[in-house]
């Protein structure tokens, strides 16, 4: 399939994504915001769905986004203990605009997800404050980095060192080209099931002198799937906030693709939006256009195919990093 | 049907409740904590399970909730936008007391609930502060105050003034008496519809000269329900994590025979838990206990009629409260 | 509110209803059918939602309503263990509709719900024929009756004799007339909670020497609810299939206004659609439109209030009903 | 994995699996019926949890397992336009069964679930009748059949001849073996993905003479995915309805693995349940014993594992079939 300019979720005219990346000593954590579009989103909701593939996580706005169908926040993704004043970051952020704007606001959904990123963070002190939140709104642009950054700078994927990965894809409908992206944390998965173009590339790597070197210093049960992935998707295409739902179920068959199956210790959840739709109208009646249903089929090829290569991607470009205990995750370029 | 000692949530052996009221020209709100049981509850996790009557709302906690069936934080609520700053105080306190008991917490799911205070309240400066919530948990007691006091310092309770409400049934089953007791903050319905016992007690205020004195100070449309209520649902019962969820779910009868409809901007939200299981054994194995099916049946009925008692008790203990741009709610007992 | 012409659910133009009634010594139950619309609806899909208030229930085509959103079947309503007889009766008179207008069907998803009528009824023997159902398509008109007929000729209401009832309300919206209709097969509730306008009409109704005498010669534990409730809506209303589902789950306000508490062995079942959208376009993008979220306000009112008043209706036209057994159902007019 | 016996989901002890295949001209269909347990489970009860993962299909029988966690009824499996038949089937044999045993059946929750077998079967005439639903039951044995036998005589998957798969995994648990056994209709995916053990054997086949004659006679858009994929799961692993959902929904790695990206046109349904209960006590409170939350993990694997080769299992033992319309479904063994 036709991927788009940057090959991320910025593809999608009007996201932005920016980082605030904390690498210190004690923390390798930070905050990624995905902005979904030049407006301000309160003011201008956008349709949204989310789906739960495993509710092992501490994601906020998600009751909301299911009732209304709408998103009306920028989605901020962190580490697990960070949730709380990554949200107040957001309602700060959002208080101001509106304020600067004029624009009532009195209440507000903010949509915070969230890896564990303990490995290699000190997790209990939240070294991620509000104006880390707001910084990266500032910094959002179009052409961002992947890899160990931002709430990817502690966070692990197949045991290797993982963080942020993103991709995009064109799906042409009725002879307009129409993009979805996706951006994802990752944070889950055994080396042991890795499987990258059906090629068993985690159980080479454990094979590897590299690797037994390494195992020989980690501290850790590596039978066991204790992570998280958080995938966001953004589209242009006009789908309805229950169609938005039926492409974001479709995430974990890009992950079933590089080996996971969904552990129990891993939070996964997906939250989708299109900029398709204008909520804001002053009309009684809302003009919404959605996909014929059995078009989906391209869409759903579309996100399982973003899905895979994002995971992939986060990995590829990522460093290895050396944790606060000494702890250190491999990035998988040391083995290729 | 009975009732417990307290005629309160309290009444479920362990369970206590503390309150921080924020009081000032500016701020009429606060927070409540809800102590599940008398153990560090991260480490003697508690079954559980939630139910969203309508998800127009910000609750915290949830996702993970419905996915494991059980409790691990304290159940905090407070005003919609400190929902953030909430959460990150029951870390804060949670941290703490691991560390000083040695449990290991790395991760951790907190559960905030919330209602709109904003009538009364400057809810863009979020008052509450995490010392707030650790204050409010040190002073929880078996019999705390009802109405306007902490998180119900600032809502309203159709049209009139609400706040915290709670009451208690005594289930007797096979020979022995288990307790349900029922929390609430409230925040919800149209002051045309209240019905208390079958008679339309709201229209007979609306035809008083006192509402009809108040009535032209106001400055509201009091055609729309803008209001939320949540509903806390403690019980020793030994029920499963689906049978809970079955008794959460009547709760929107007790609300119905007061005589909400539930709203559009109404966020409707149930979490219950039972004090009844075991979940930190060193056993592979647990045993749970749950009722034979139709034995809920009871339960059920003692559900709304706590639920349907809370609410009443939320306003009959309210007093009168003028707000920070001098907006008055009046207290139902102002009516009687 | 005001109410359509018949103040019914035919009200919403195209939908008719039709009845088939088994009056015989061993035989209390038939089978209603509810028609979409005017044409031929596996060809003409509406946009649907369903929402299970208790899923103690045998209601099929609910899992394809909530994944596509949409109605390609009449309504069928009938007793639990004819459930199959007449989706079989639905899949017969699709067949032959499609092939007599060389619509191709392959696949297709008949919606039958079911109350249990066997206090009545010898349910055992499946009395409802493939026959009846057309027959019943084949009878239906805008001007059905009521009560003790089709689907509801066994069931039972607050103990009482149930049936089938209905009721409509007109919504105004930017100027225009909506209809919002009511459909009930009436078989829950214990005739102690029975409440009408706030009189406690069950215990009334208890106290009167009339009921001593009927009560005498029951054989009922009448503290159990073991009944269930359909209740279809019907709605010429622009809204989105989440939107409907919102006004679905209003339906349980009504039957509590009732005194309904949710028995645990009542299963209730929502099912909605509206005519408002065309999907069978050849376009690839489908023109849908919506209310502003804010505007179902009224919407939900009309539902809660349309839902209360087809419950009493079933009540208000059945007449008293042996059945097989010699046991008896009063009608609620002989009370009045 | 350790595999059990006869690597069928009747290595599980108690369950039996039996099969009616209908094989005329015009009919290339069935059905199959999966024993939960040796006694009636109408009046023993199992602890169930079903898992919608794309909800295009006809089910019945998921609202109940949902809301009261039991299954009290075989699960049979047939065609689309047959589920109505073939739960009037179950209800036939389960009103017998009650009567010879003197147990009370007054209401019933039948579970069919269904393929569409349209592209070899003529599937508007419904070839599957009541008494072959009995035939199937009373057929059920230990070591039954697979591949195009049954429900599955007319189904293809990834576009080749599909039908029966099972397979087993034995899990230890604290020193003891228990069994998870899995069992599937399939007729979903497109040859063009096929995967297996990382190959992708699906455009190898494409690539041969053998196919490129077959496709010339074909009149079939091989771009779709139009099919469904049906999974029963059976263990004796003491897990709640709650941990039983969780295993279920691991099902779709299993066929992501094999290539399938979960199609707009498939329905995907998982069926689980557990006889490690006795739910037929006359105890008020019945005793459950549920796994430690993390002791899942292993049970995901054998999840995923079987999953992936009952599907590939149904392939393997299918052979070629022509349908009722000269179309051809090749077997896989034909490319091996």
């Amino acid at each position: 399939m036709k991927k788009g300019q940057y090959n991320k979720i910025t593809d999608v005219p009007g996201v932005t994504v920016g980082h605030v990346t904390i690498d210190t000593e004690q923390h390798k954590t930070g905050v990624t915001v995905v902005m979904p579009s030049n407006e301000n989103v309160f003011n201008h909701k956008l349709t949204a769905a989310c789906h739960v593939i495993n509710g092992f996580g501490k994601t906020t706005g998600l009751t909301q986004i299911e009732e209304l169908g709408t998103l009306e926040s920028p989605i901020a993704l962190t580490n697990t203990l960070n949730v709380g004043l990554v949200q107040d970051g957001l309602v700060e952020y959002m208080v101001e605009k509106c304020r600067s704007e004029d624009v009532v606001l009195k209440s507000f959904n903010p949509v915070v997800a969230e890896c564990n990123d303990s490995y290699l963070n000190d997790i209990q002190v939240r070294a991620v404050k509000q104006s880390h939140v707001i910084e990266a709104i500032e910094s959002a642009s179009v052409d961002f980095a992947m890899g160990d950054v931002g709430c990817g700078k502690g966070t692990s994927c197949h045991q290797l060192k993982g963080g942020v990965g993103s991709a995009s894809r064109i799906v042409e409908l009725a002879g307009e080209d129409y993009t979805l992206g996706v951006l994802v944390q990752t944070n889950h998965g055994r080396l042991h099931d890795l499987v990258v173009d059906g090629k068993p590339l985690g159980q080479i790597i454990m094979g590897t002198k590299k690797y037994e070197a390494h195992r020989a210093s980690m501290d850790e049960d590596i039978s066991l799937d204790k992570g998280s992935i958080i995938i966001v998707l953004a589209t242009d295409l006009p789908v309805s906030d229950r169609q938005l739902k039926r492409v974001c179920k479709r995430a974990s068959v890009g992950l079933a693709r590089l080996g996971s199956y969904i552990g129990h210790g891993s939070g996964e959840i997906v939250i989708g939006f299109t900029t398709a739709h204008q909520h804001n109208s002053e009309d009684v009646i809302l003009e919404m256009r959605q996909l014929k249903e059995e078009k989906l089929e391209n869409v759903f090829q579309a996100m399982v195919s973003a899905v895979e290569e994002a995971v992939l991607s986060s990995m590829l470009h990522a460093d290895s990093v050396t944790g606060h205990d000494g702890k250190v995750r491999l990035a998988l370029k040391e083995f290729l």
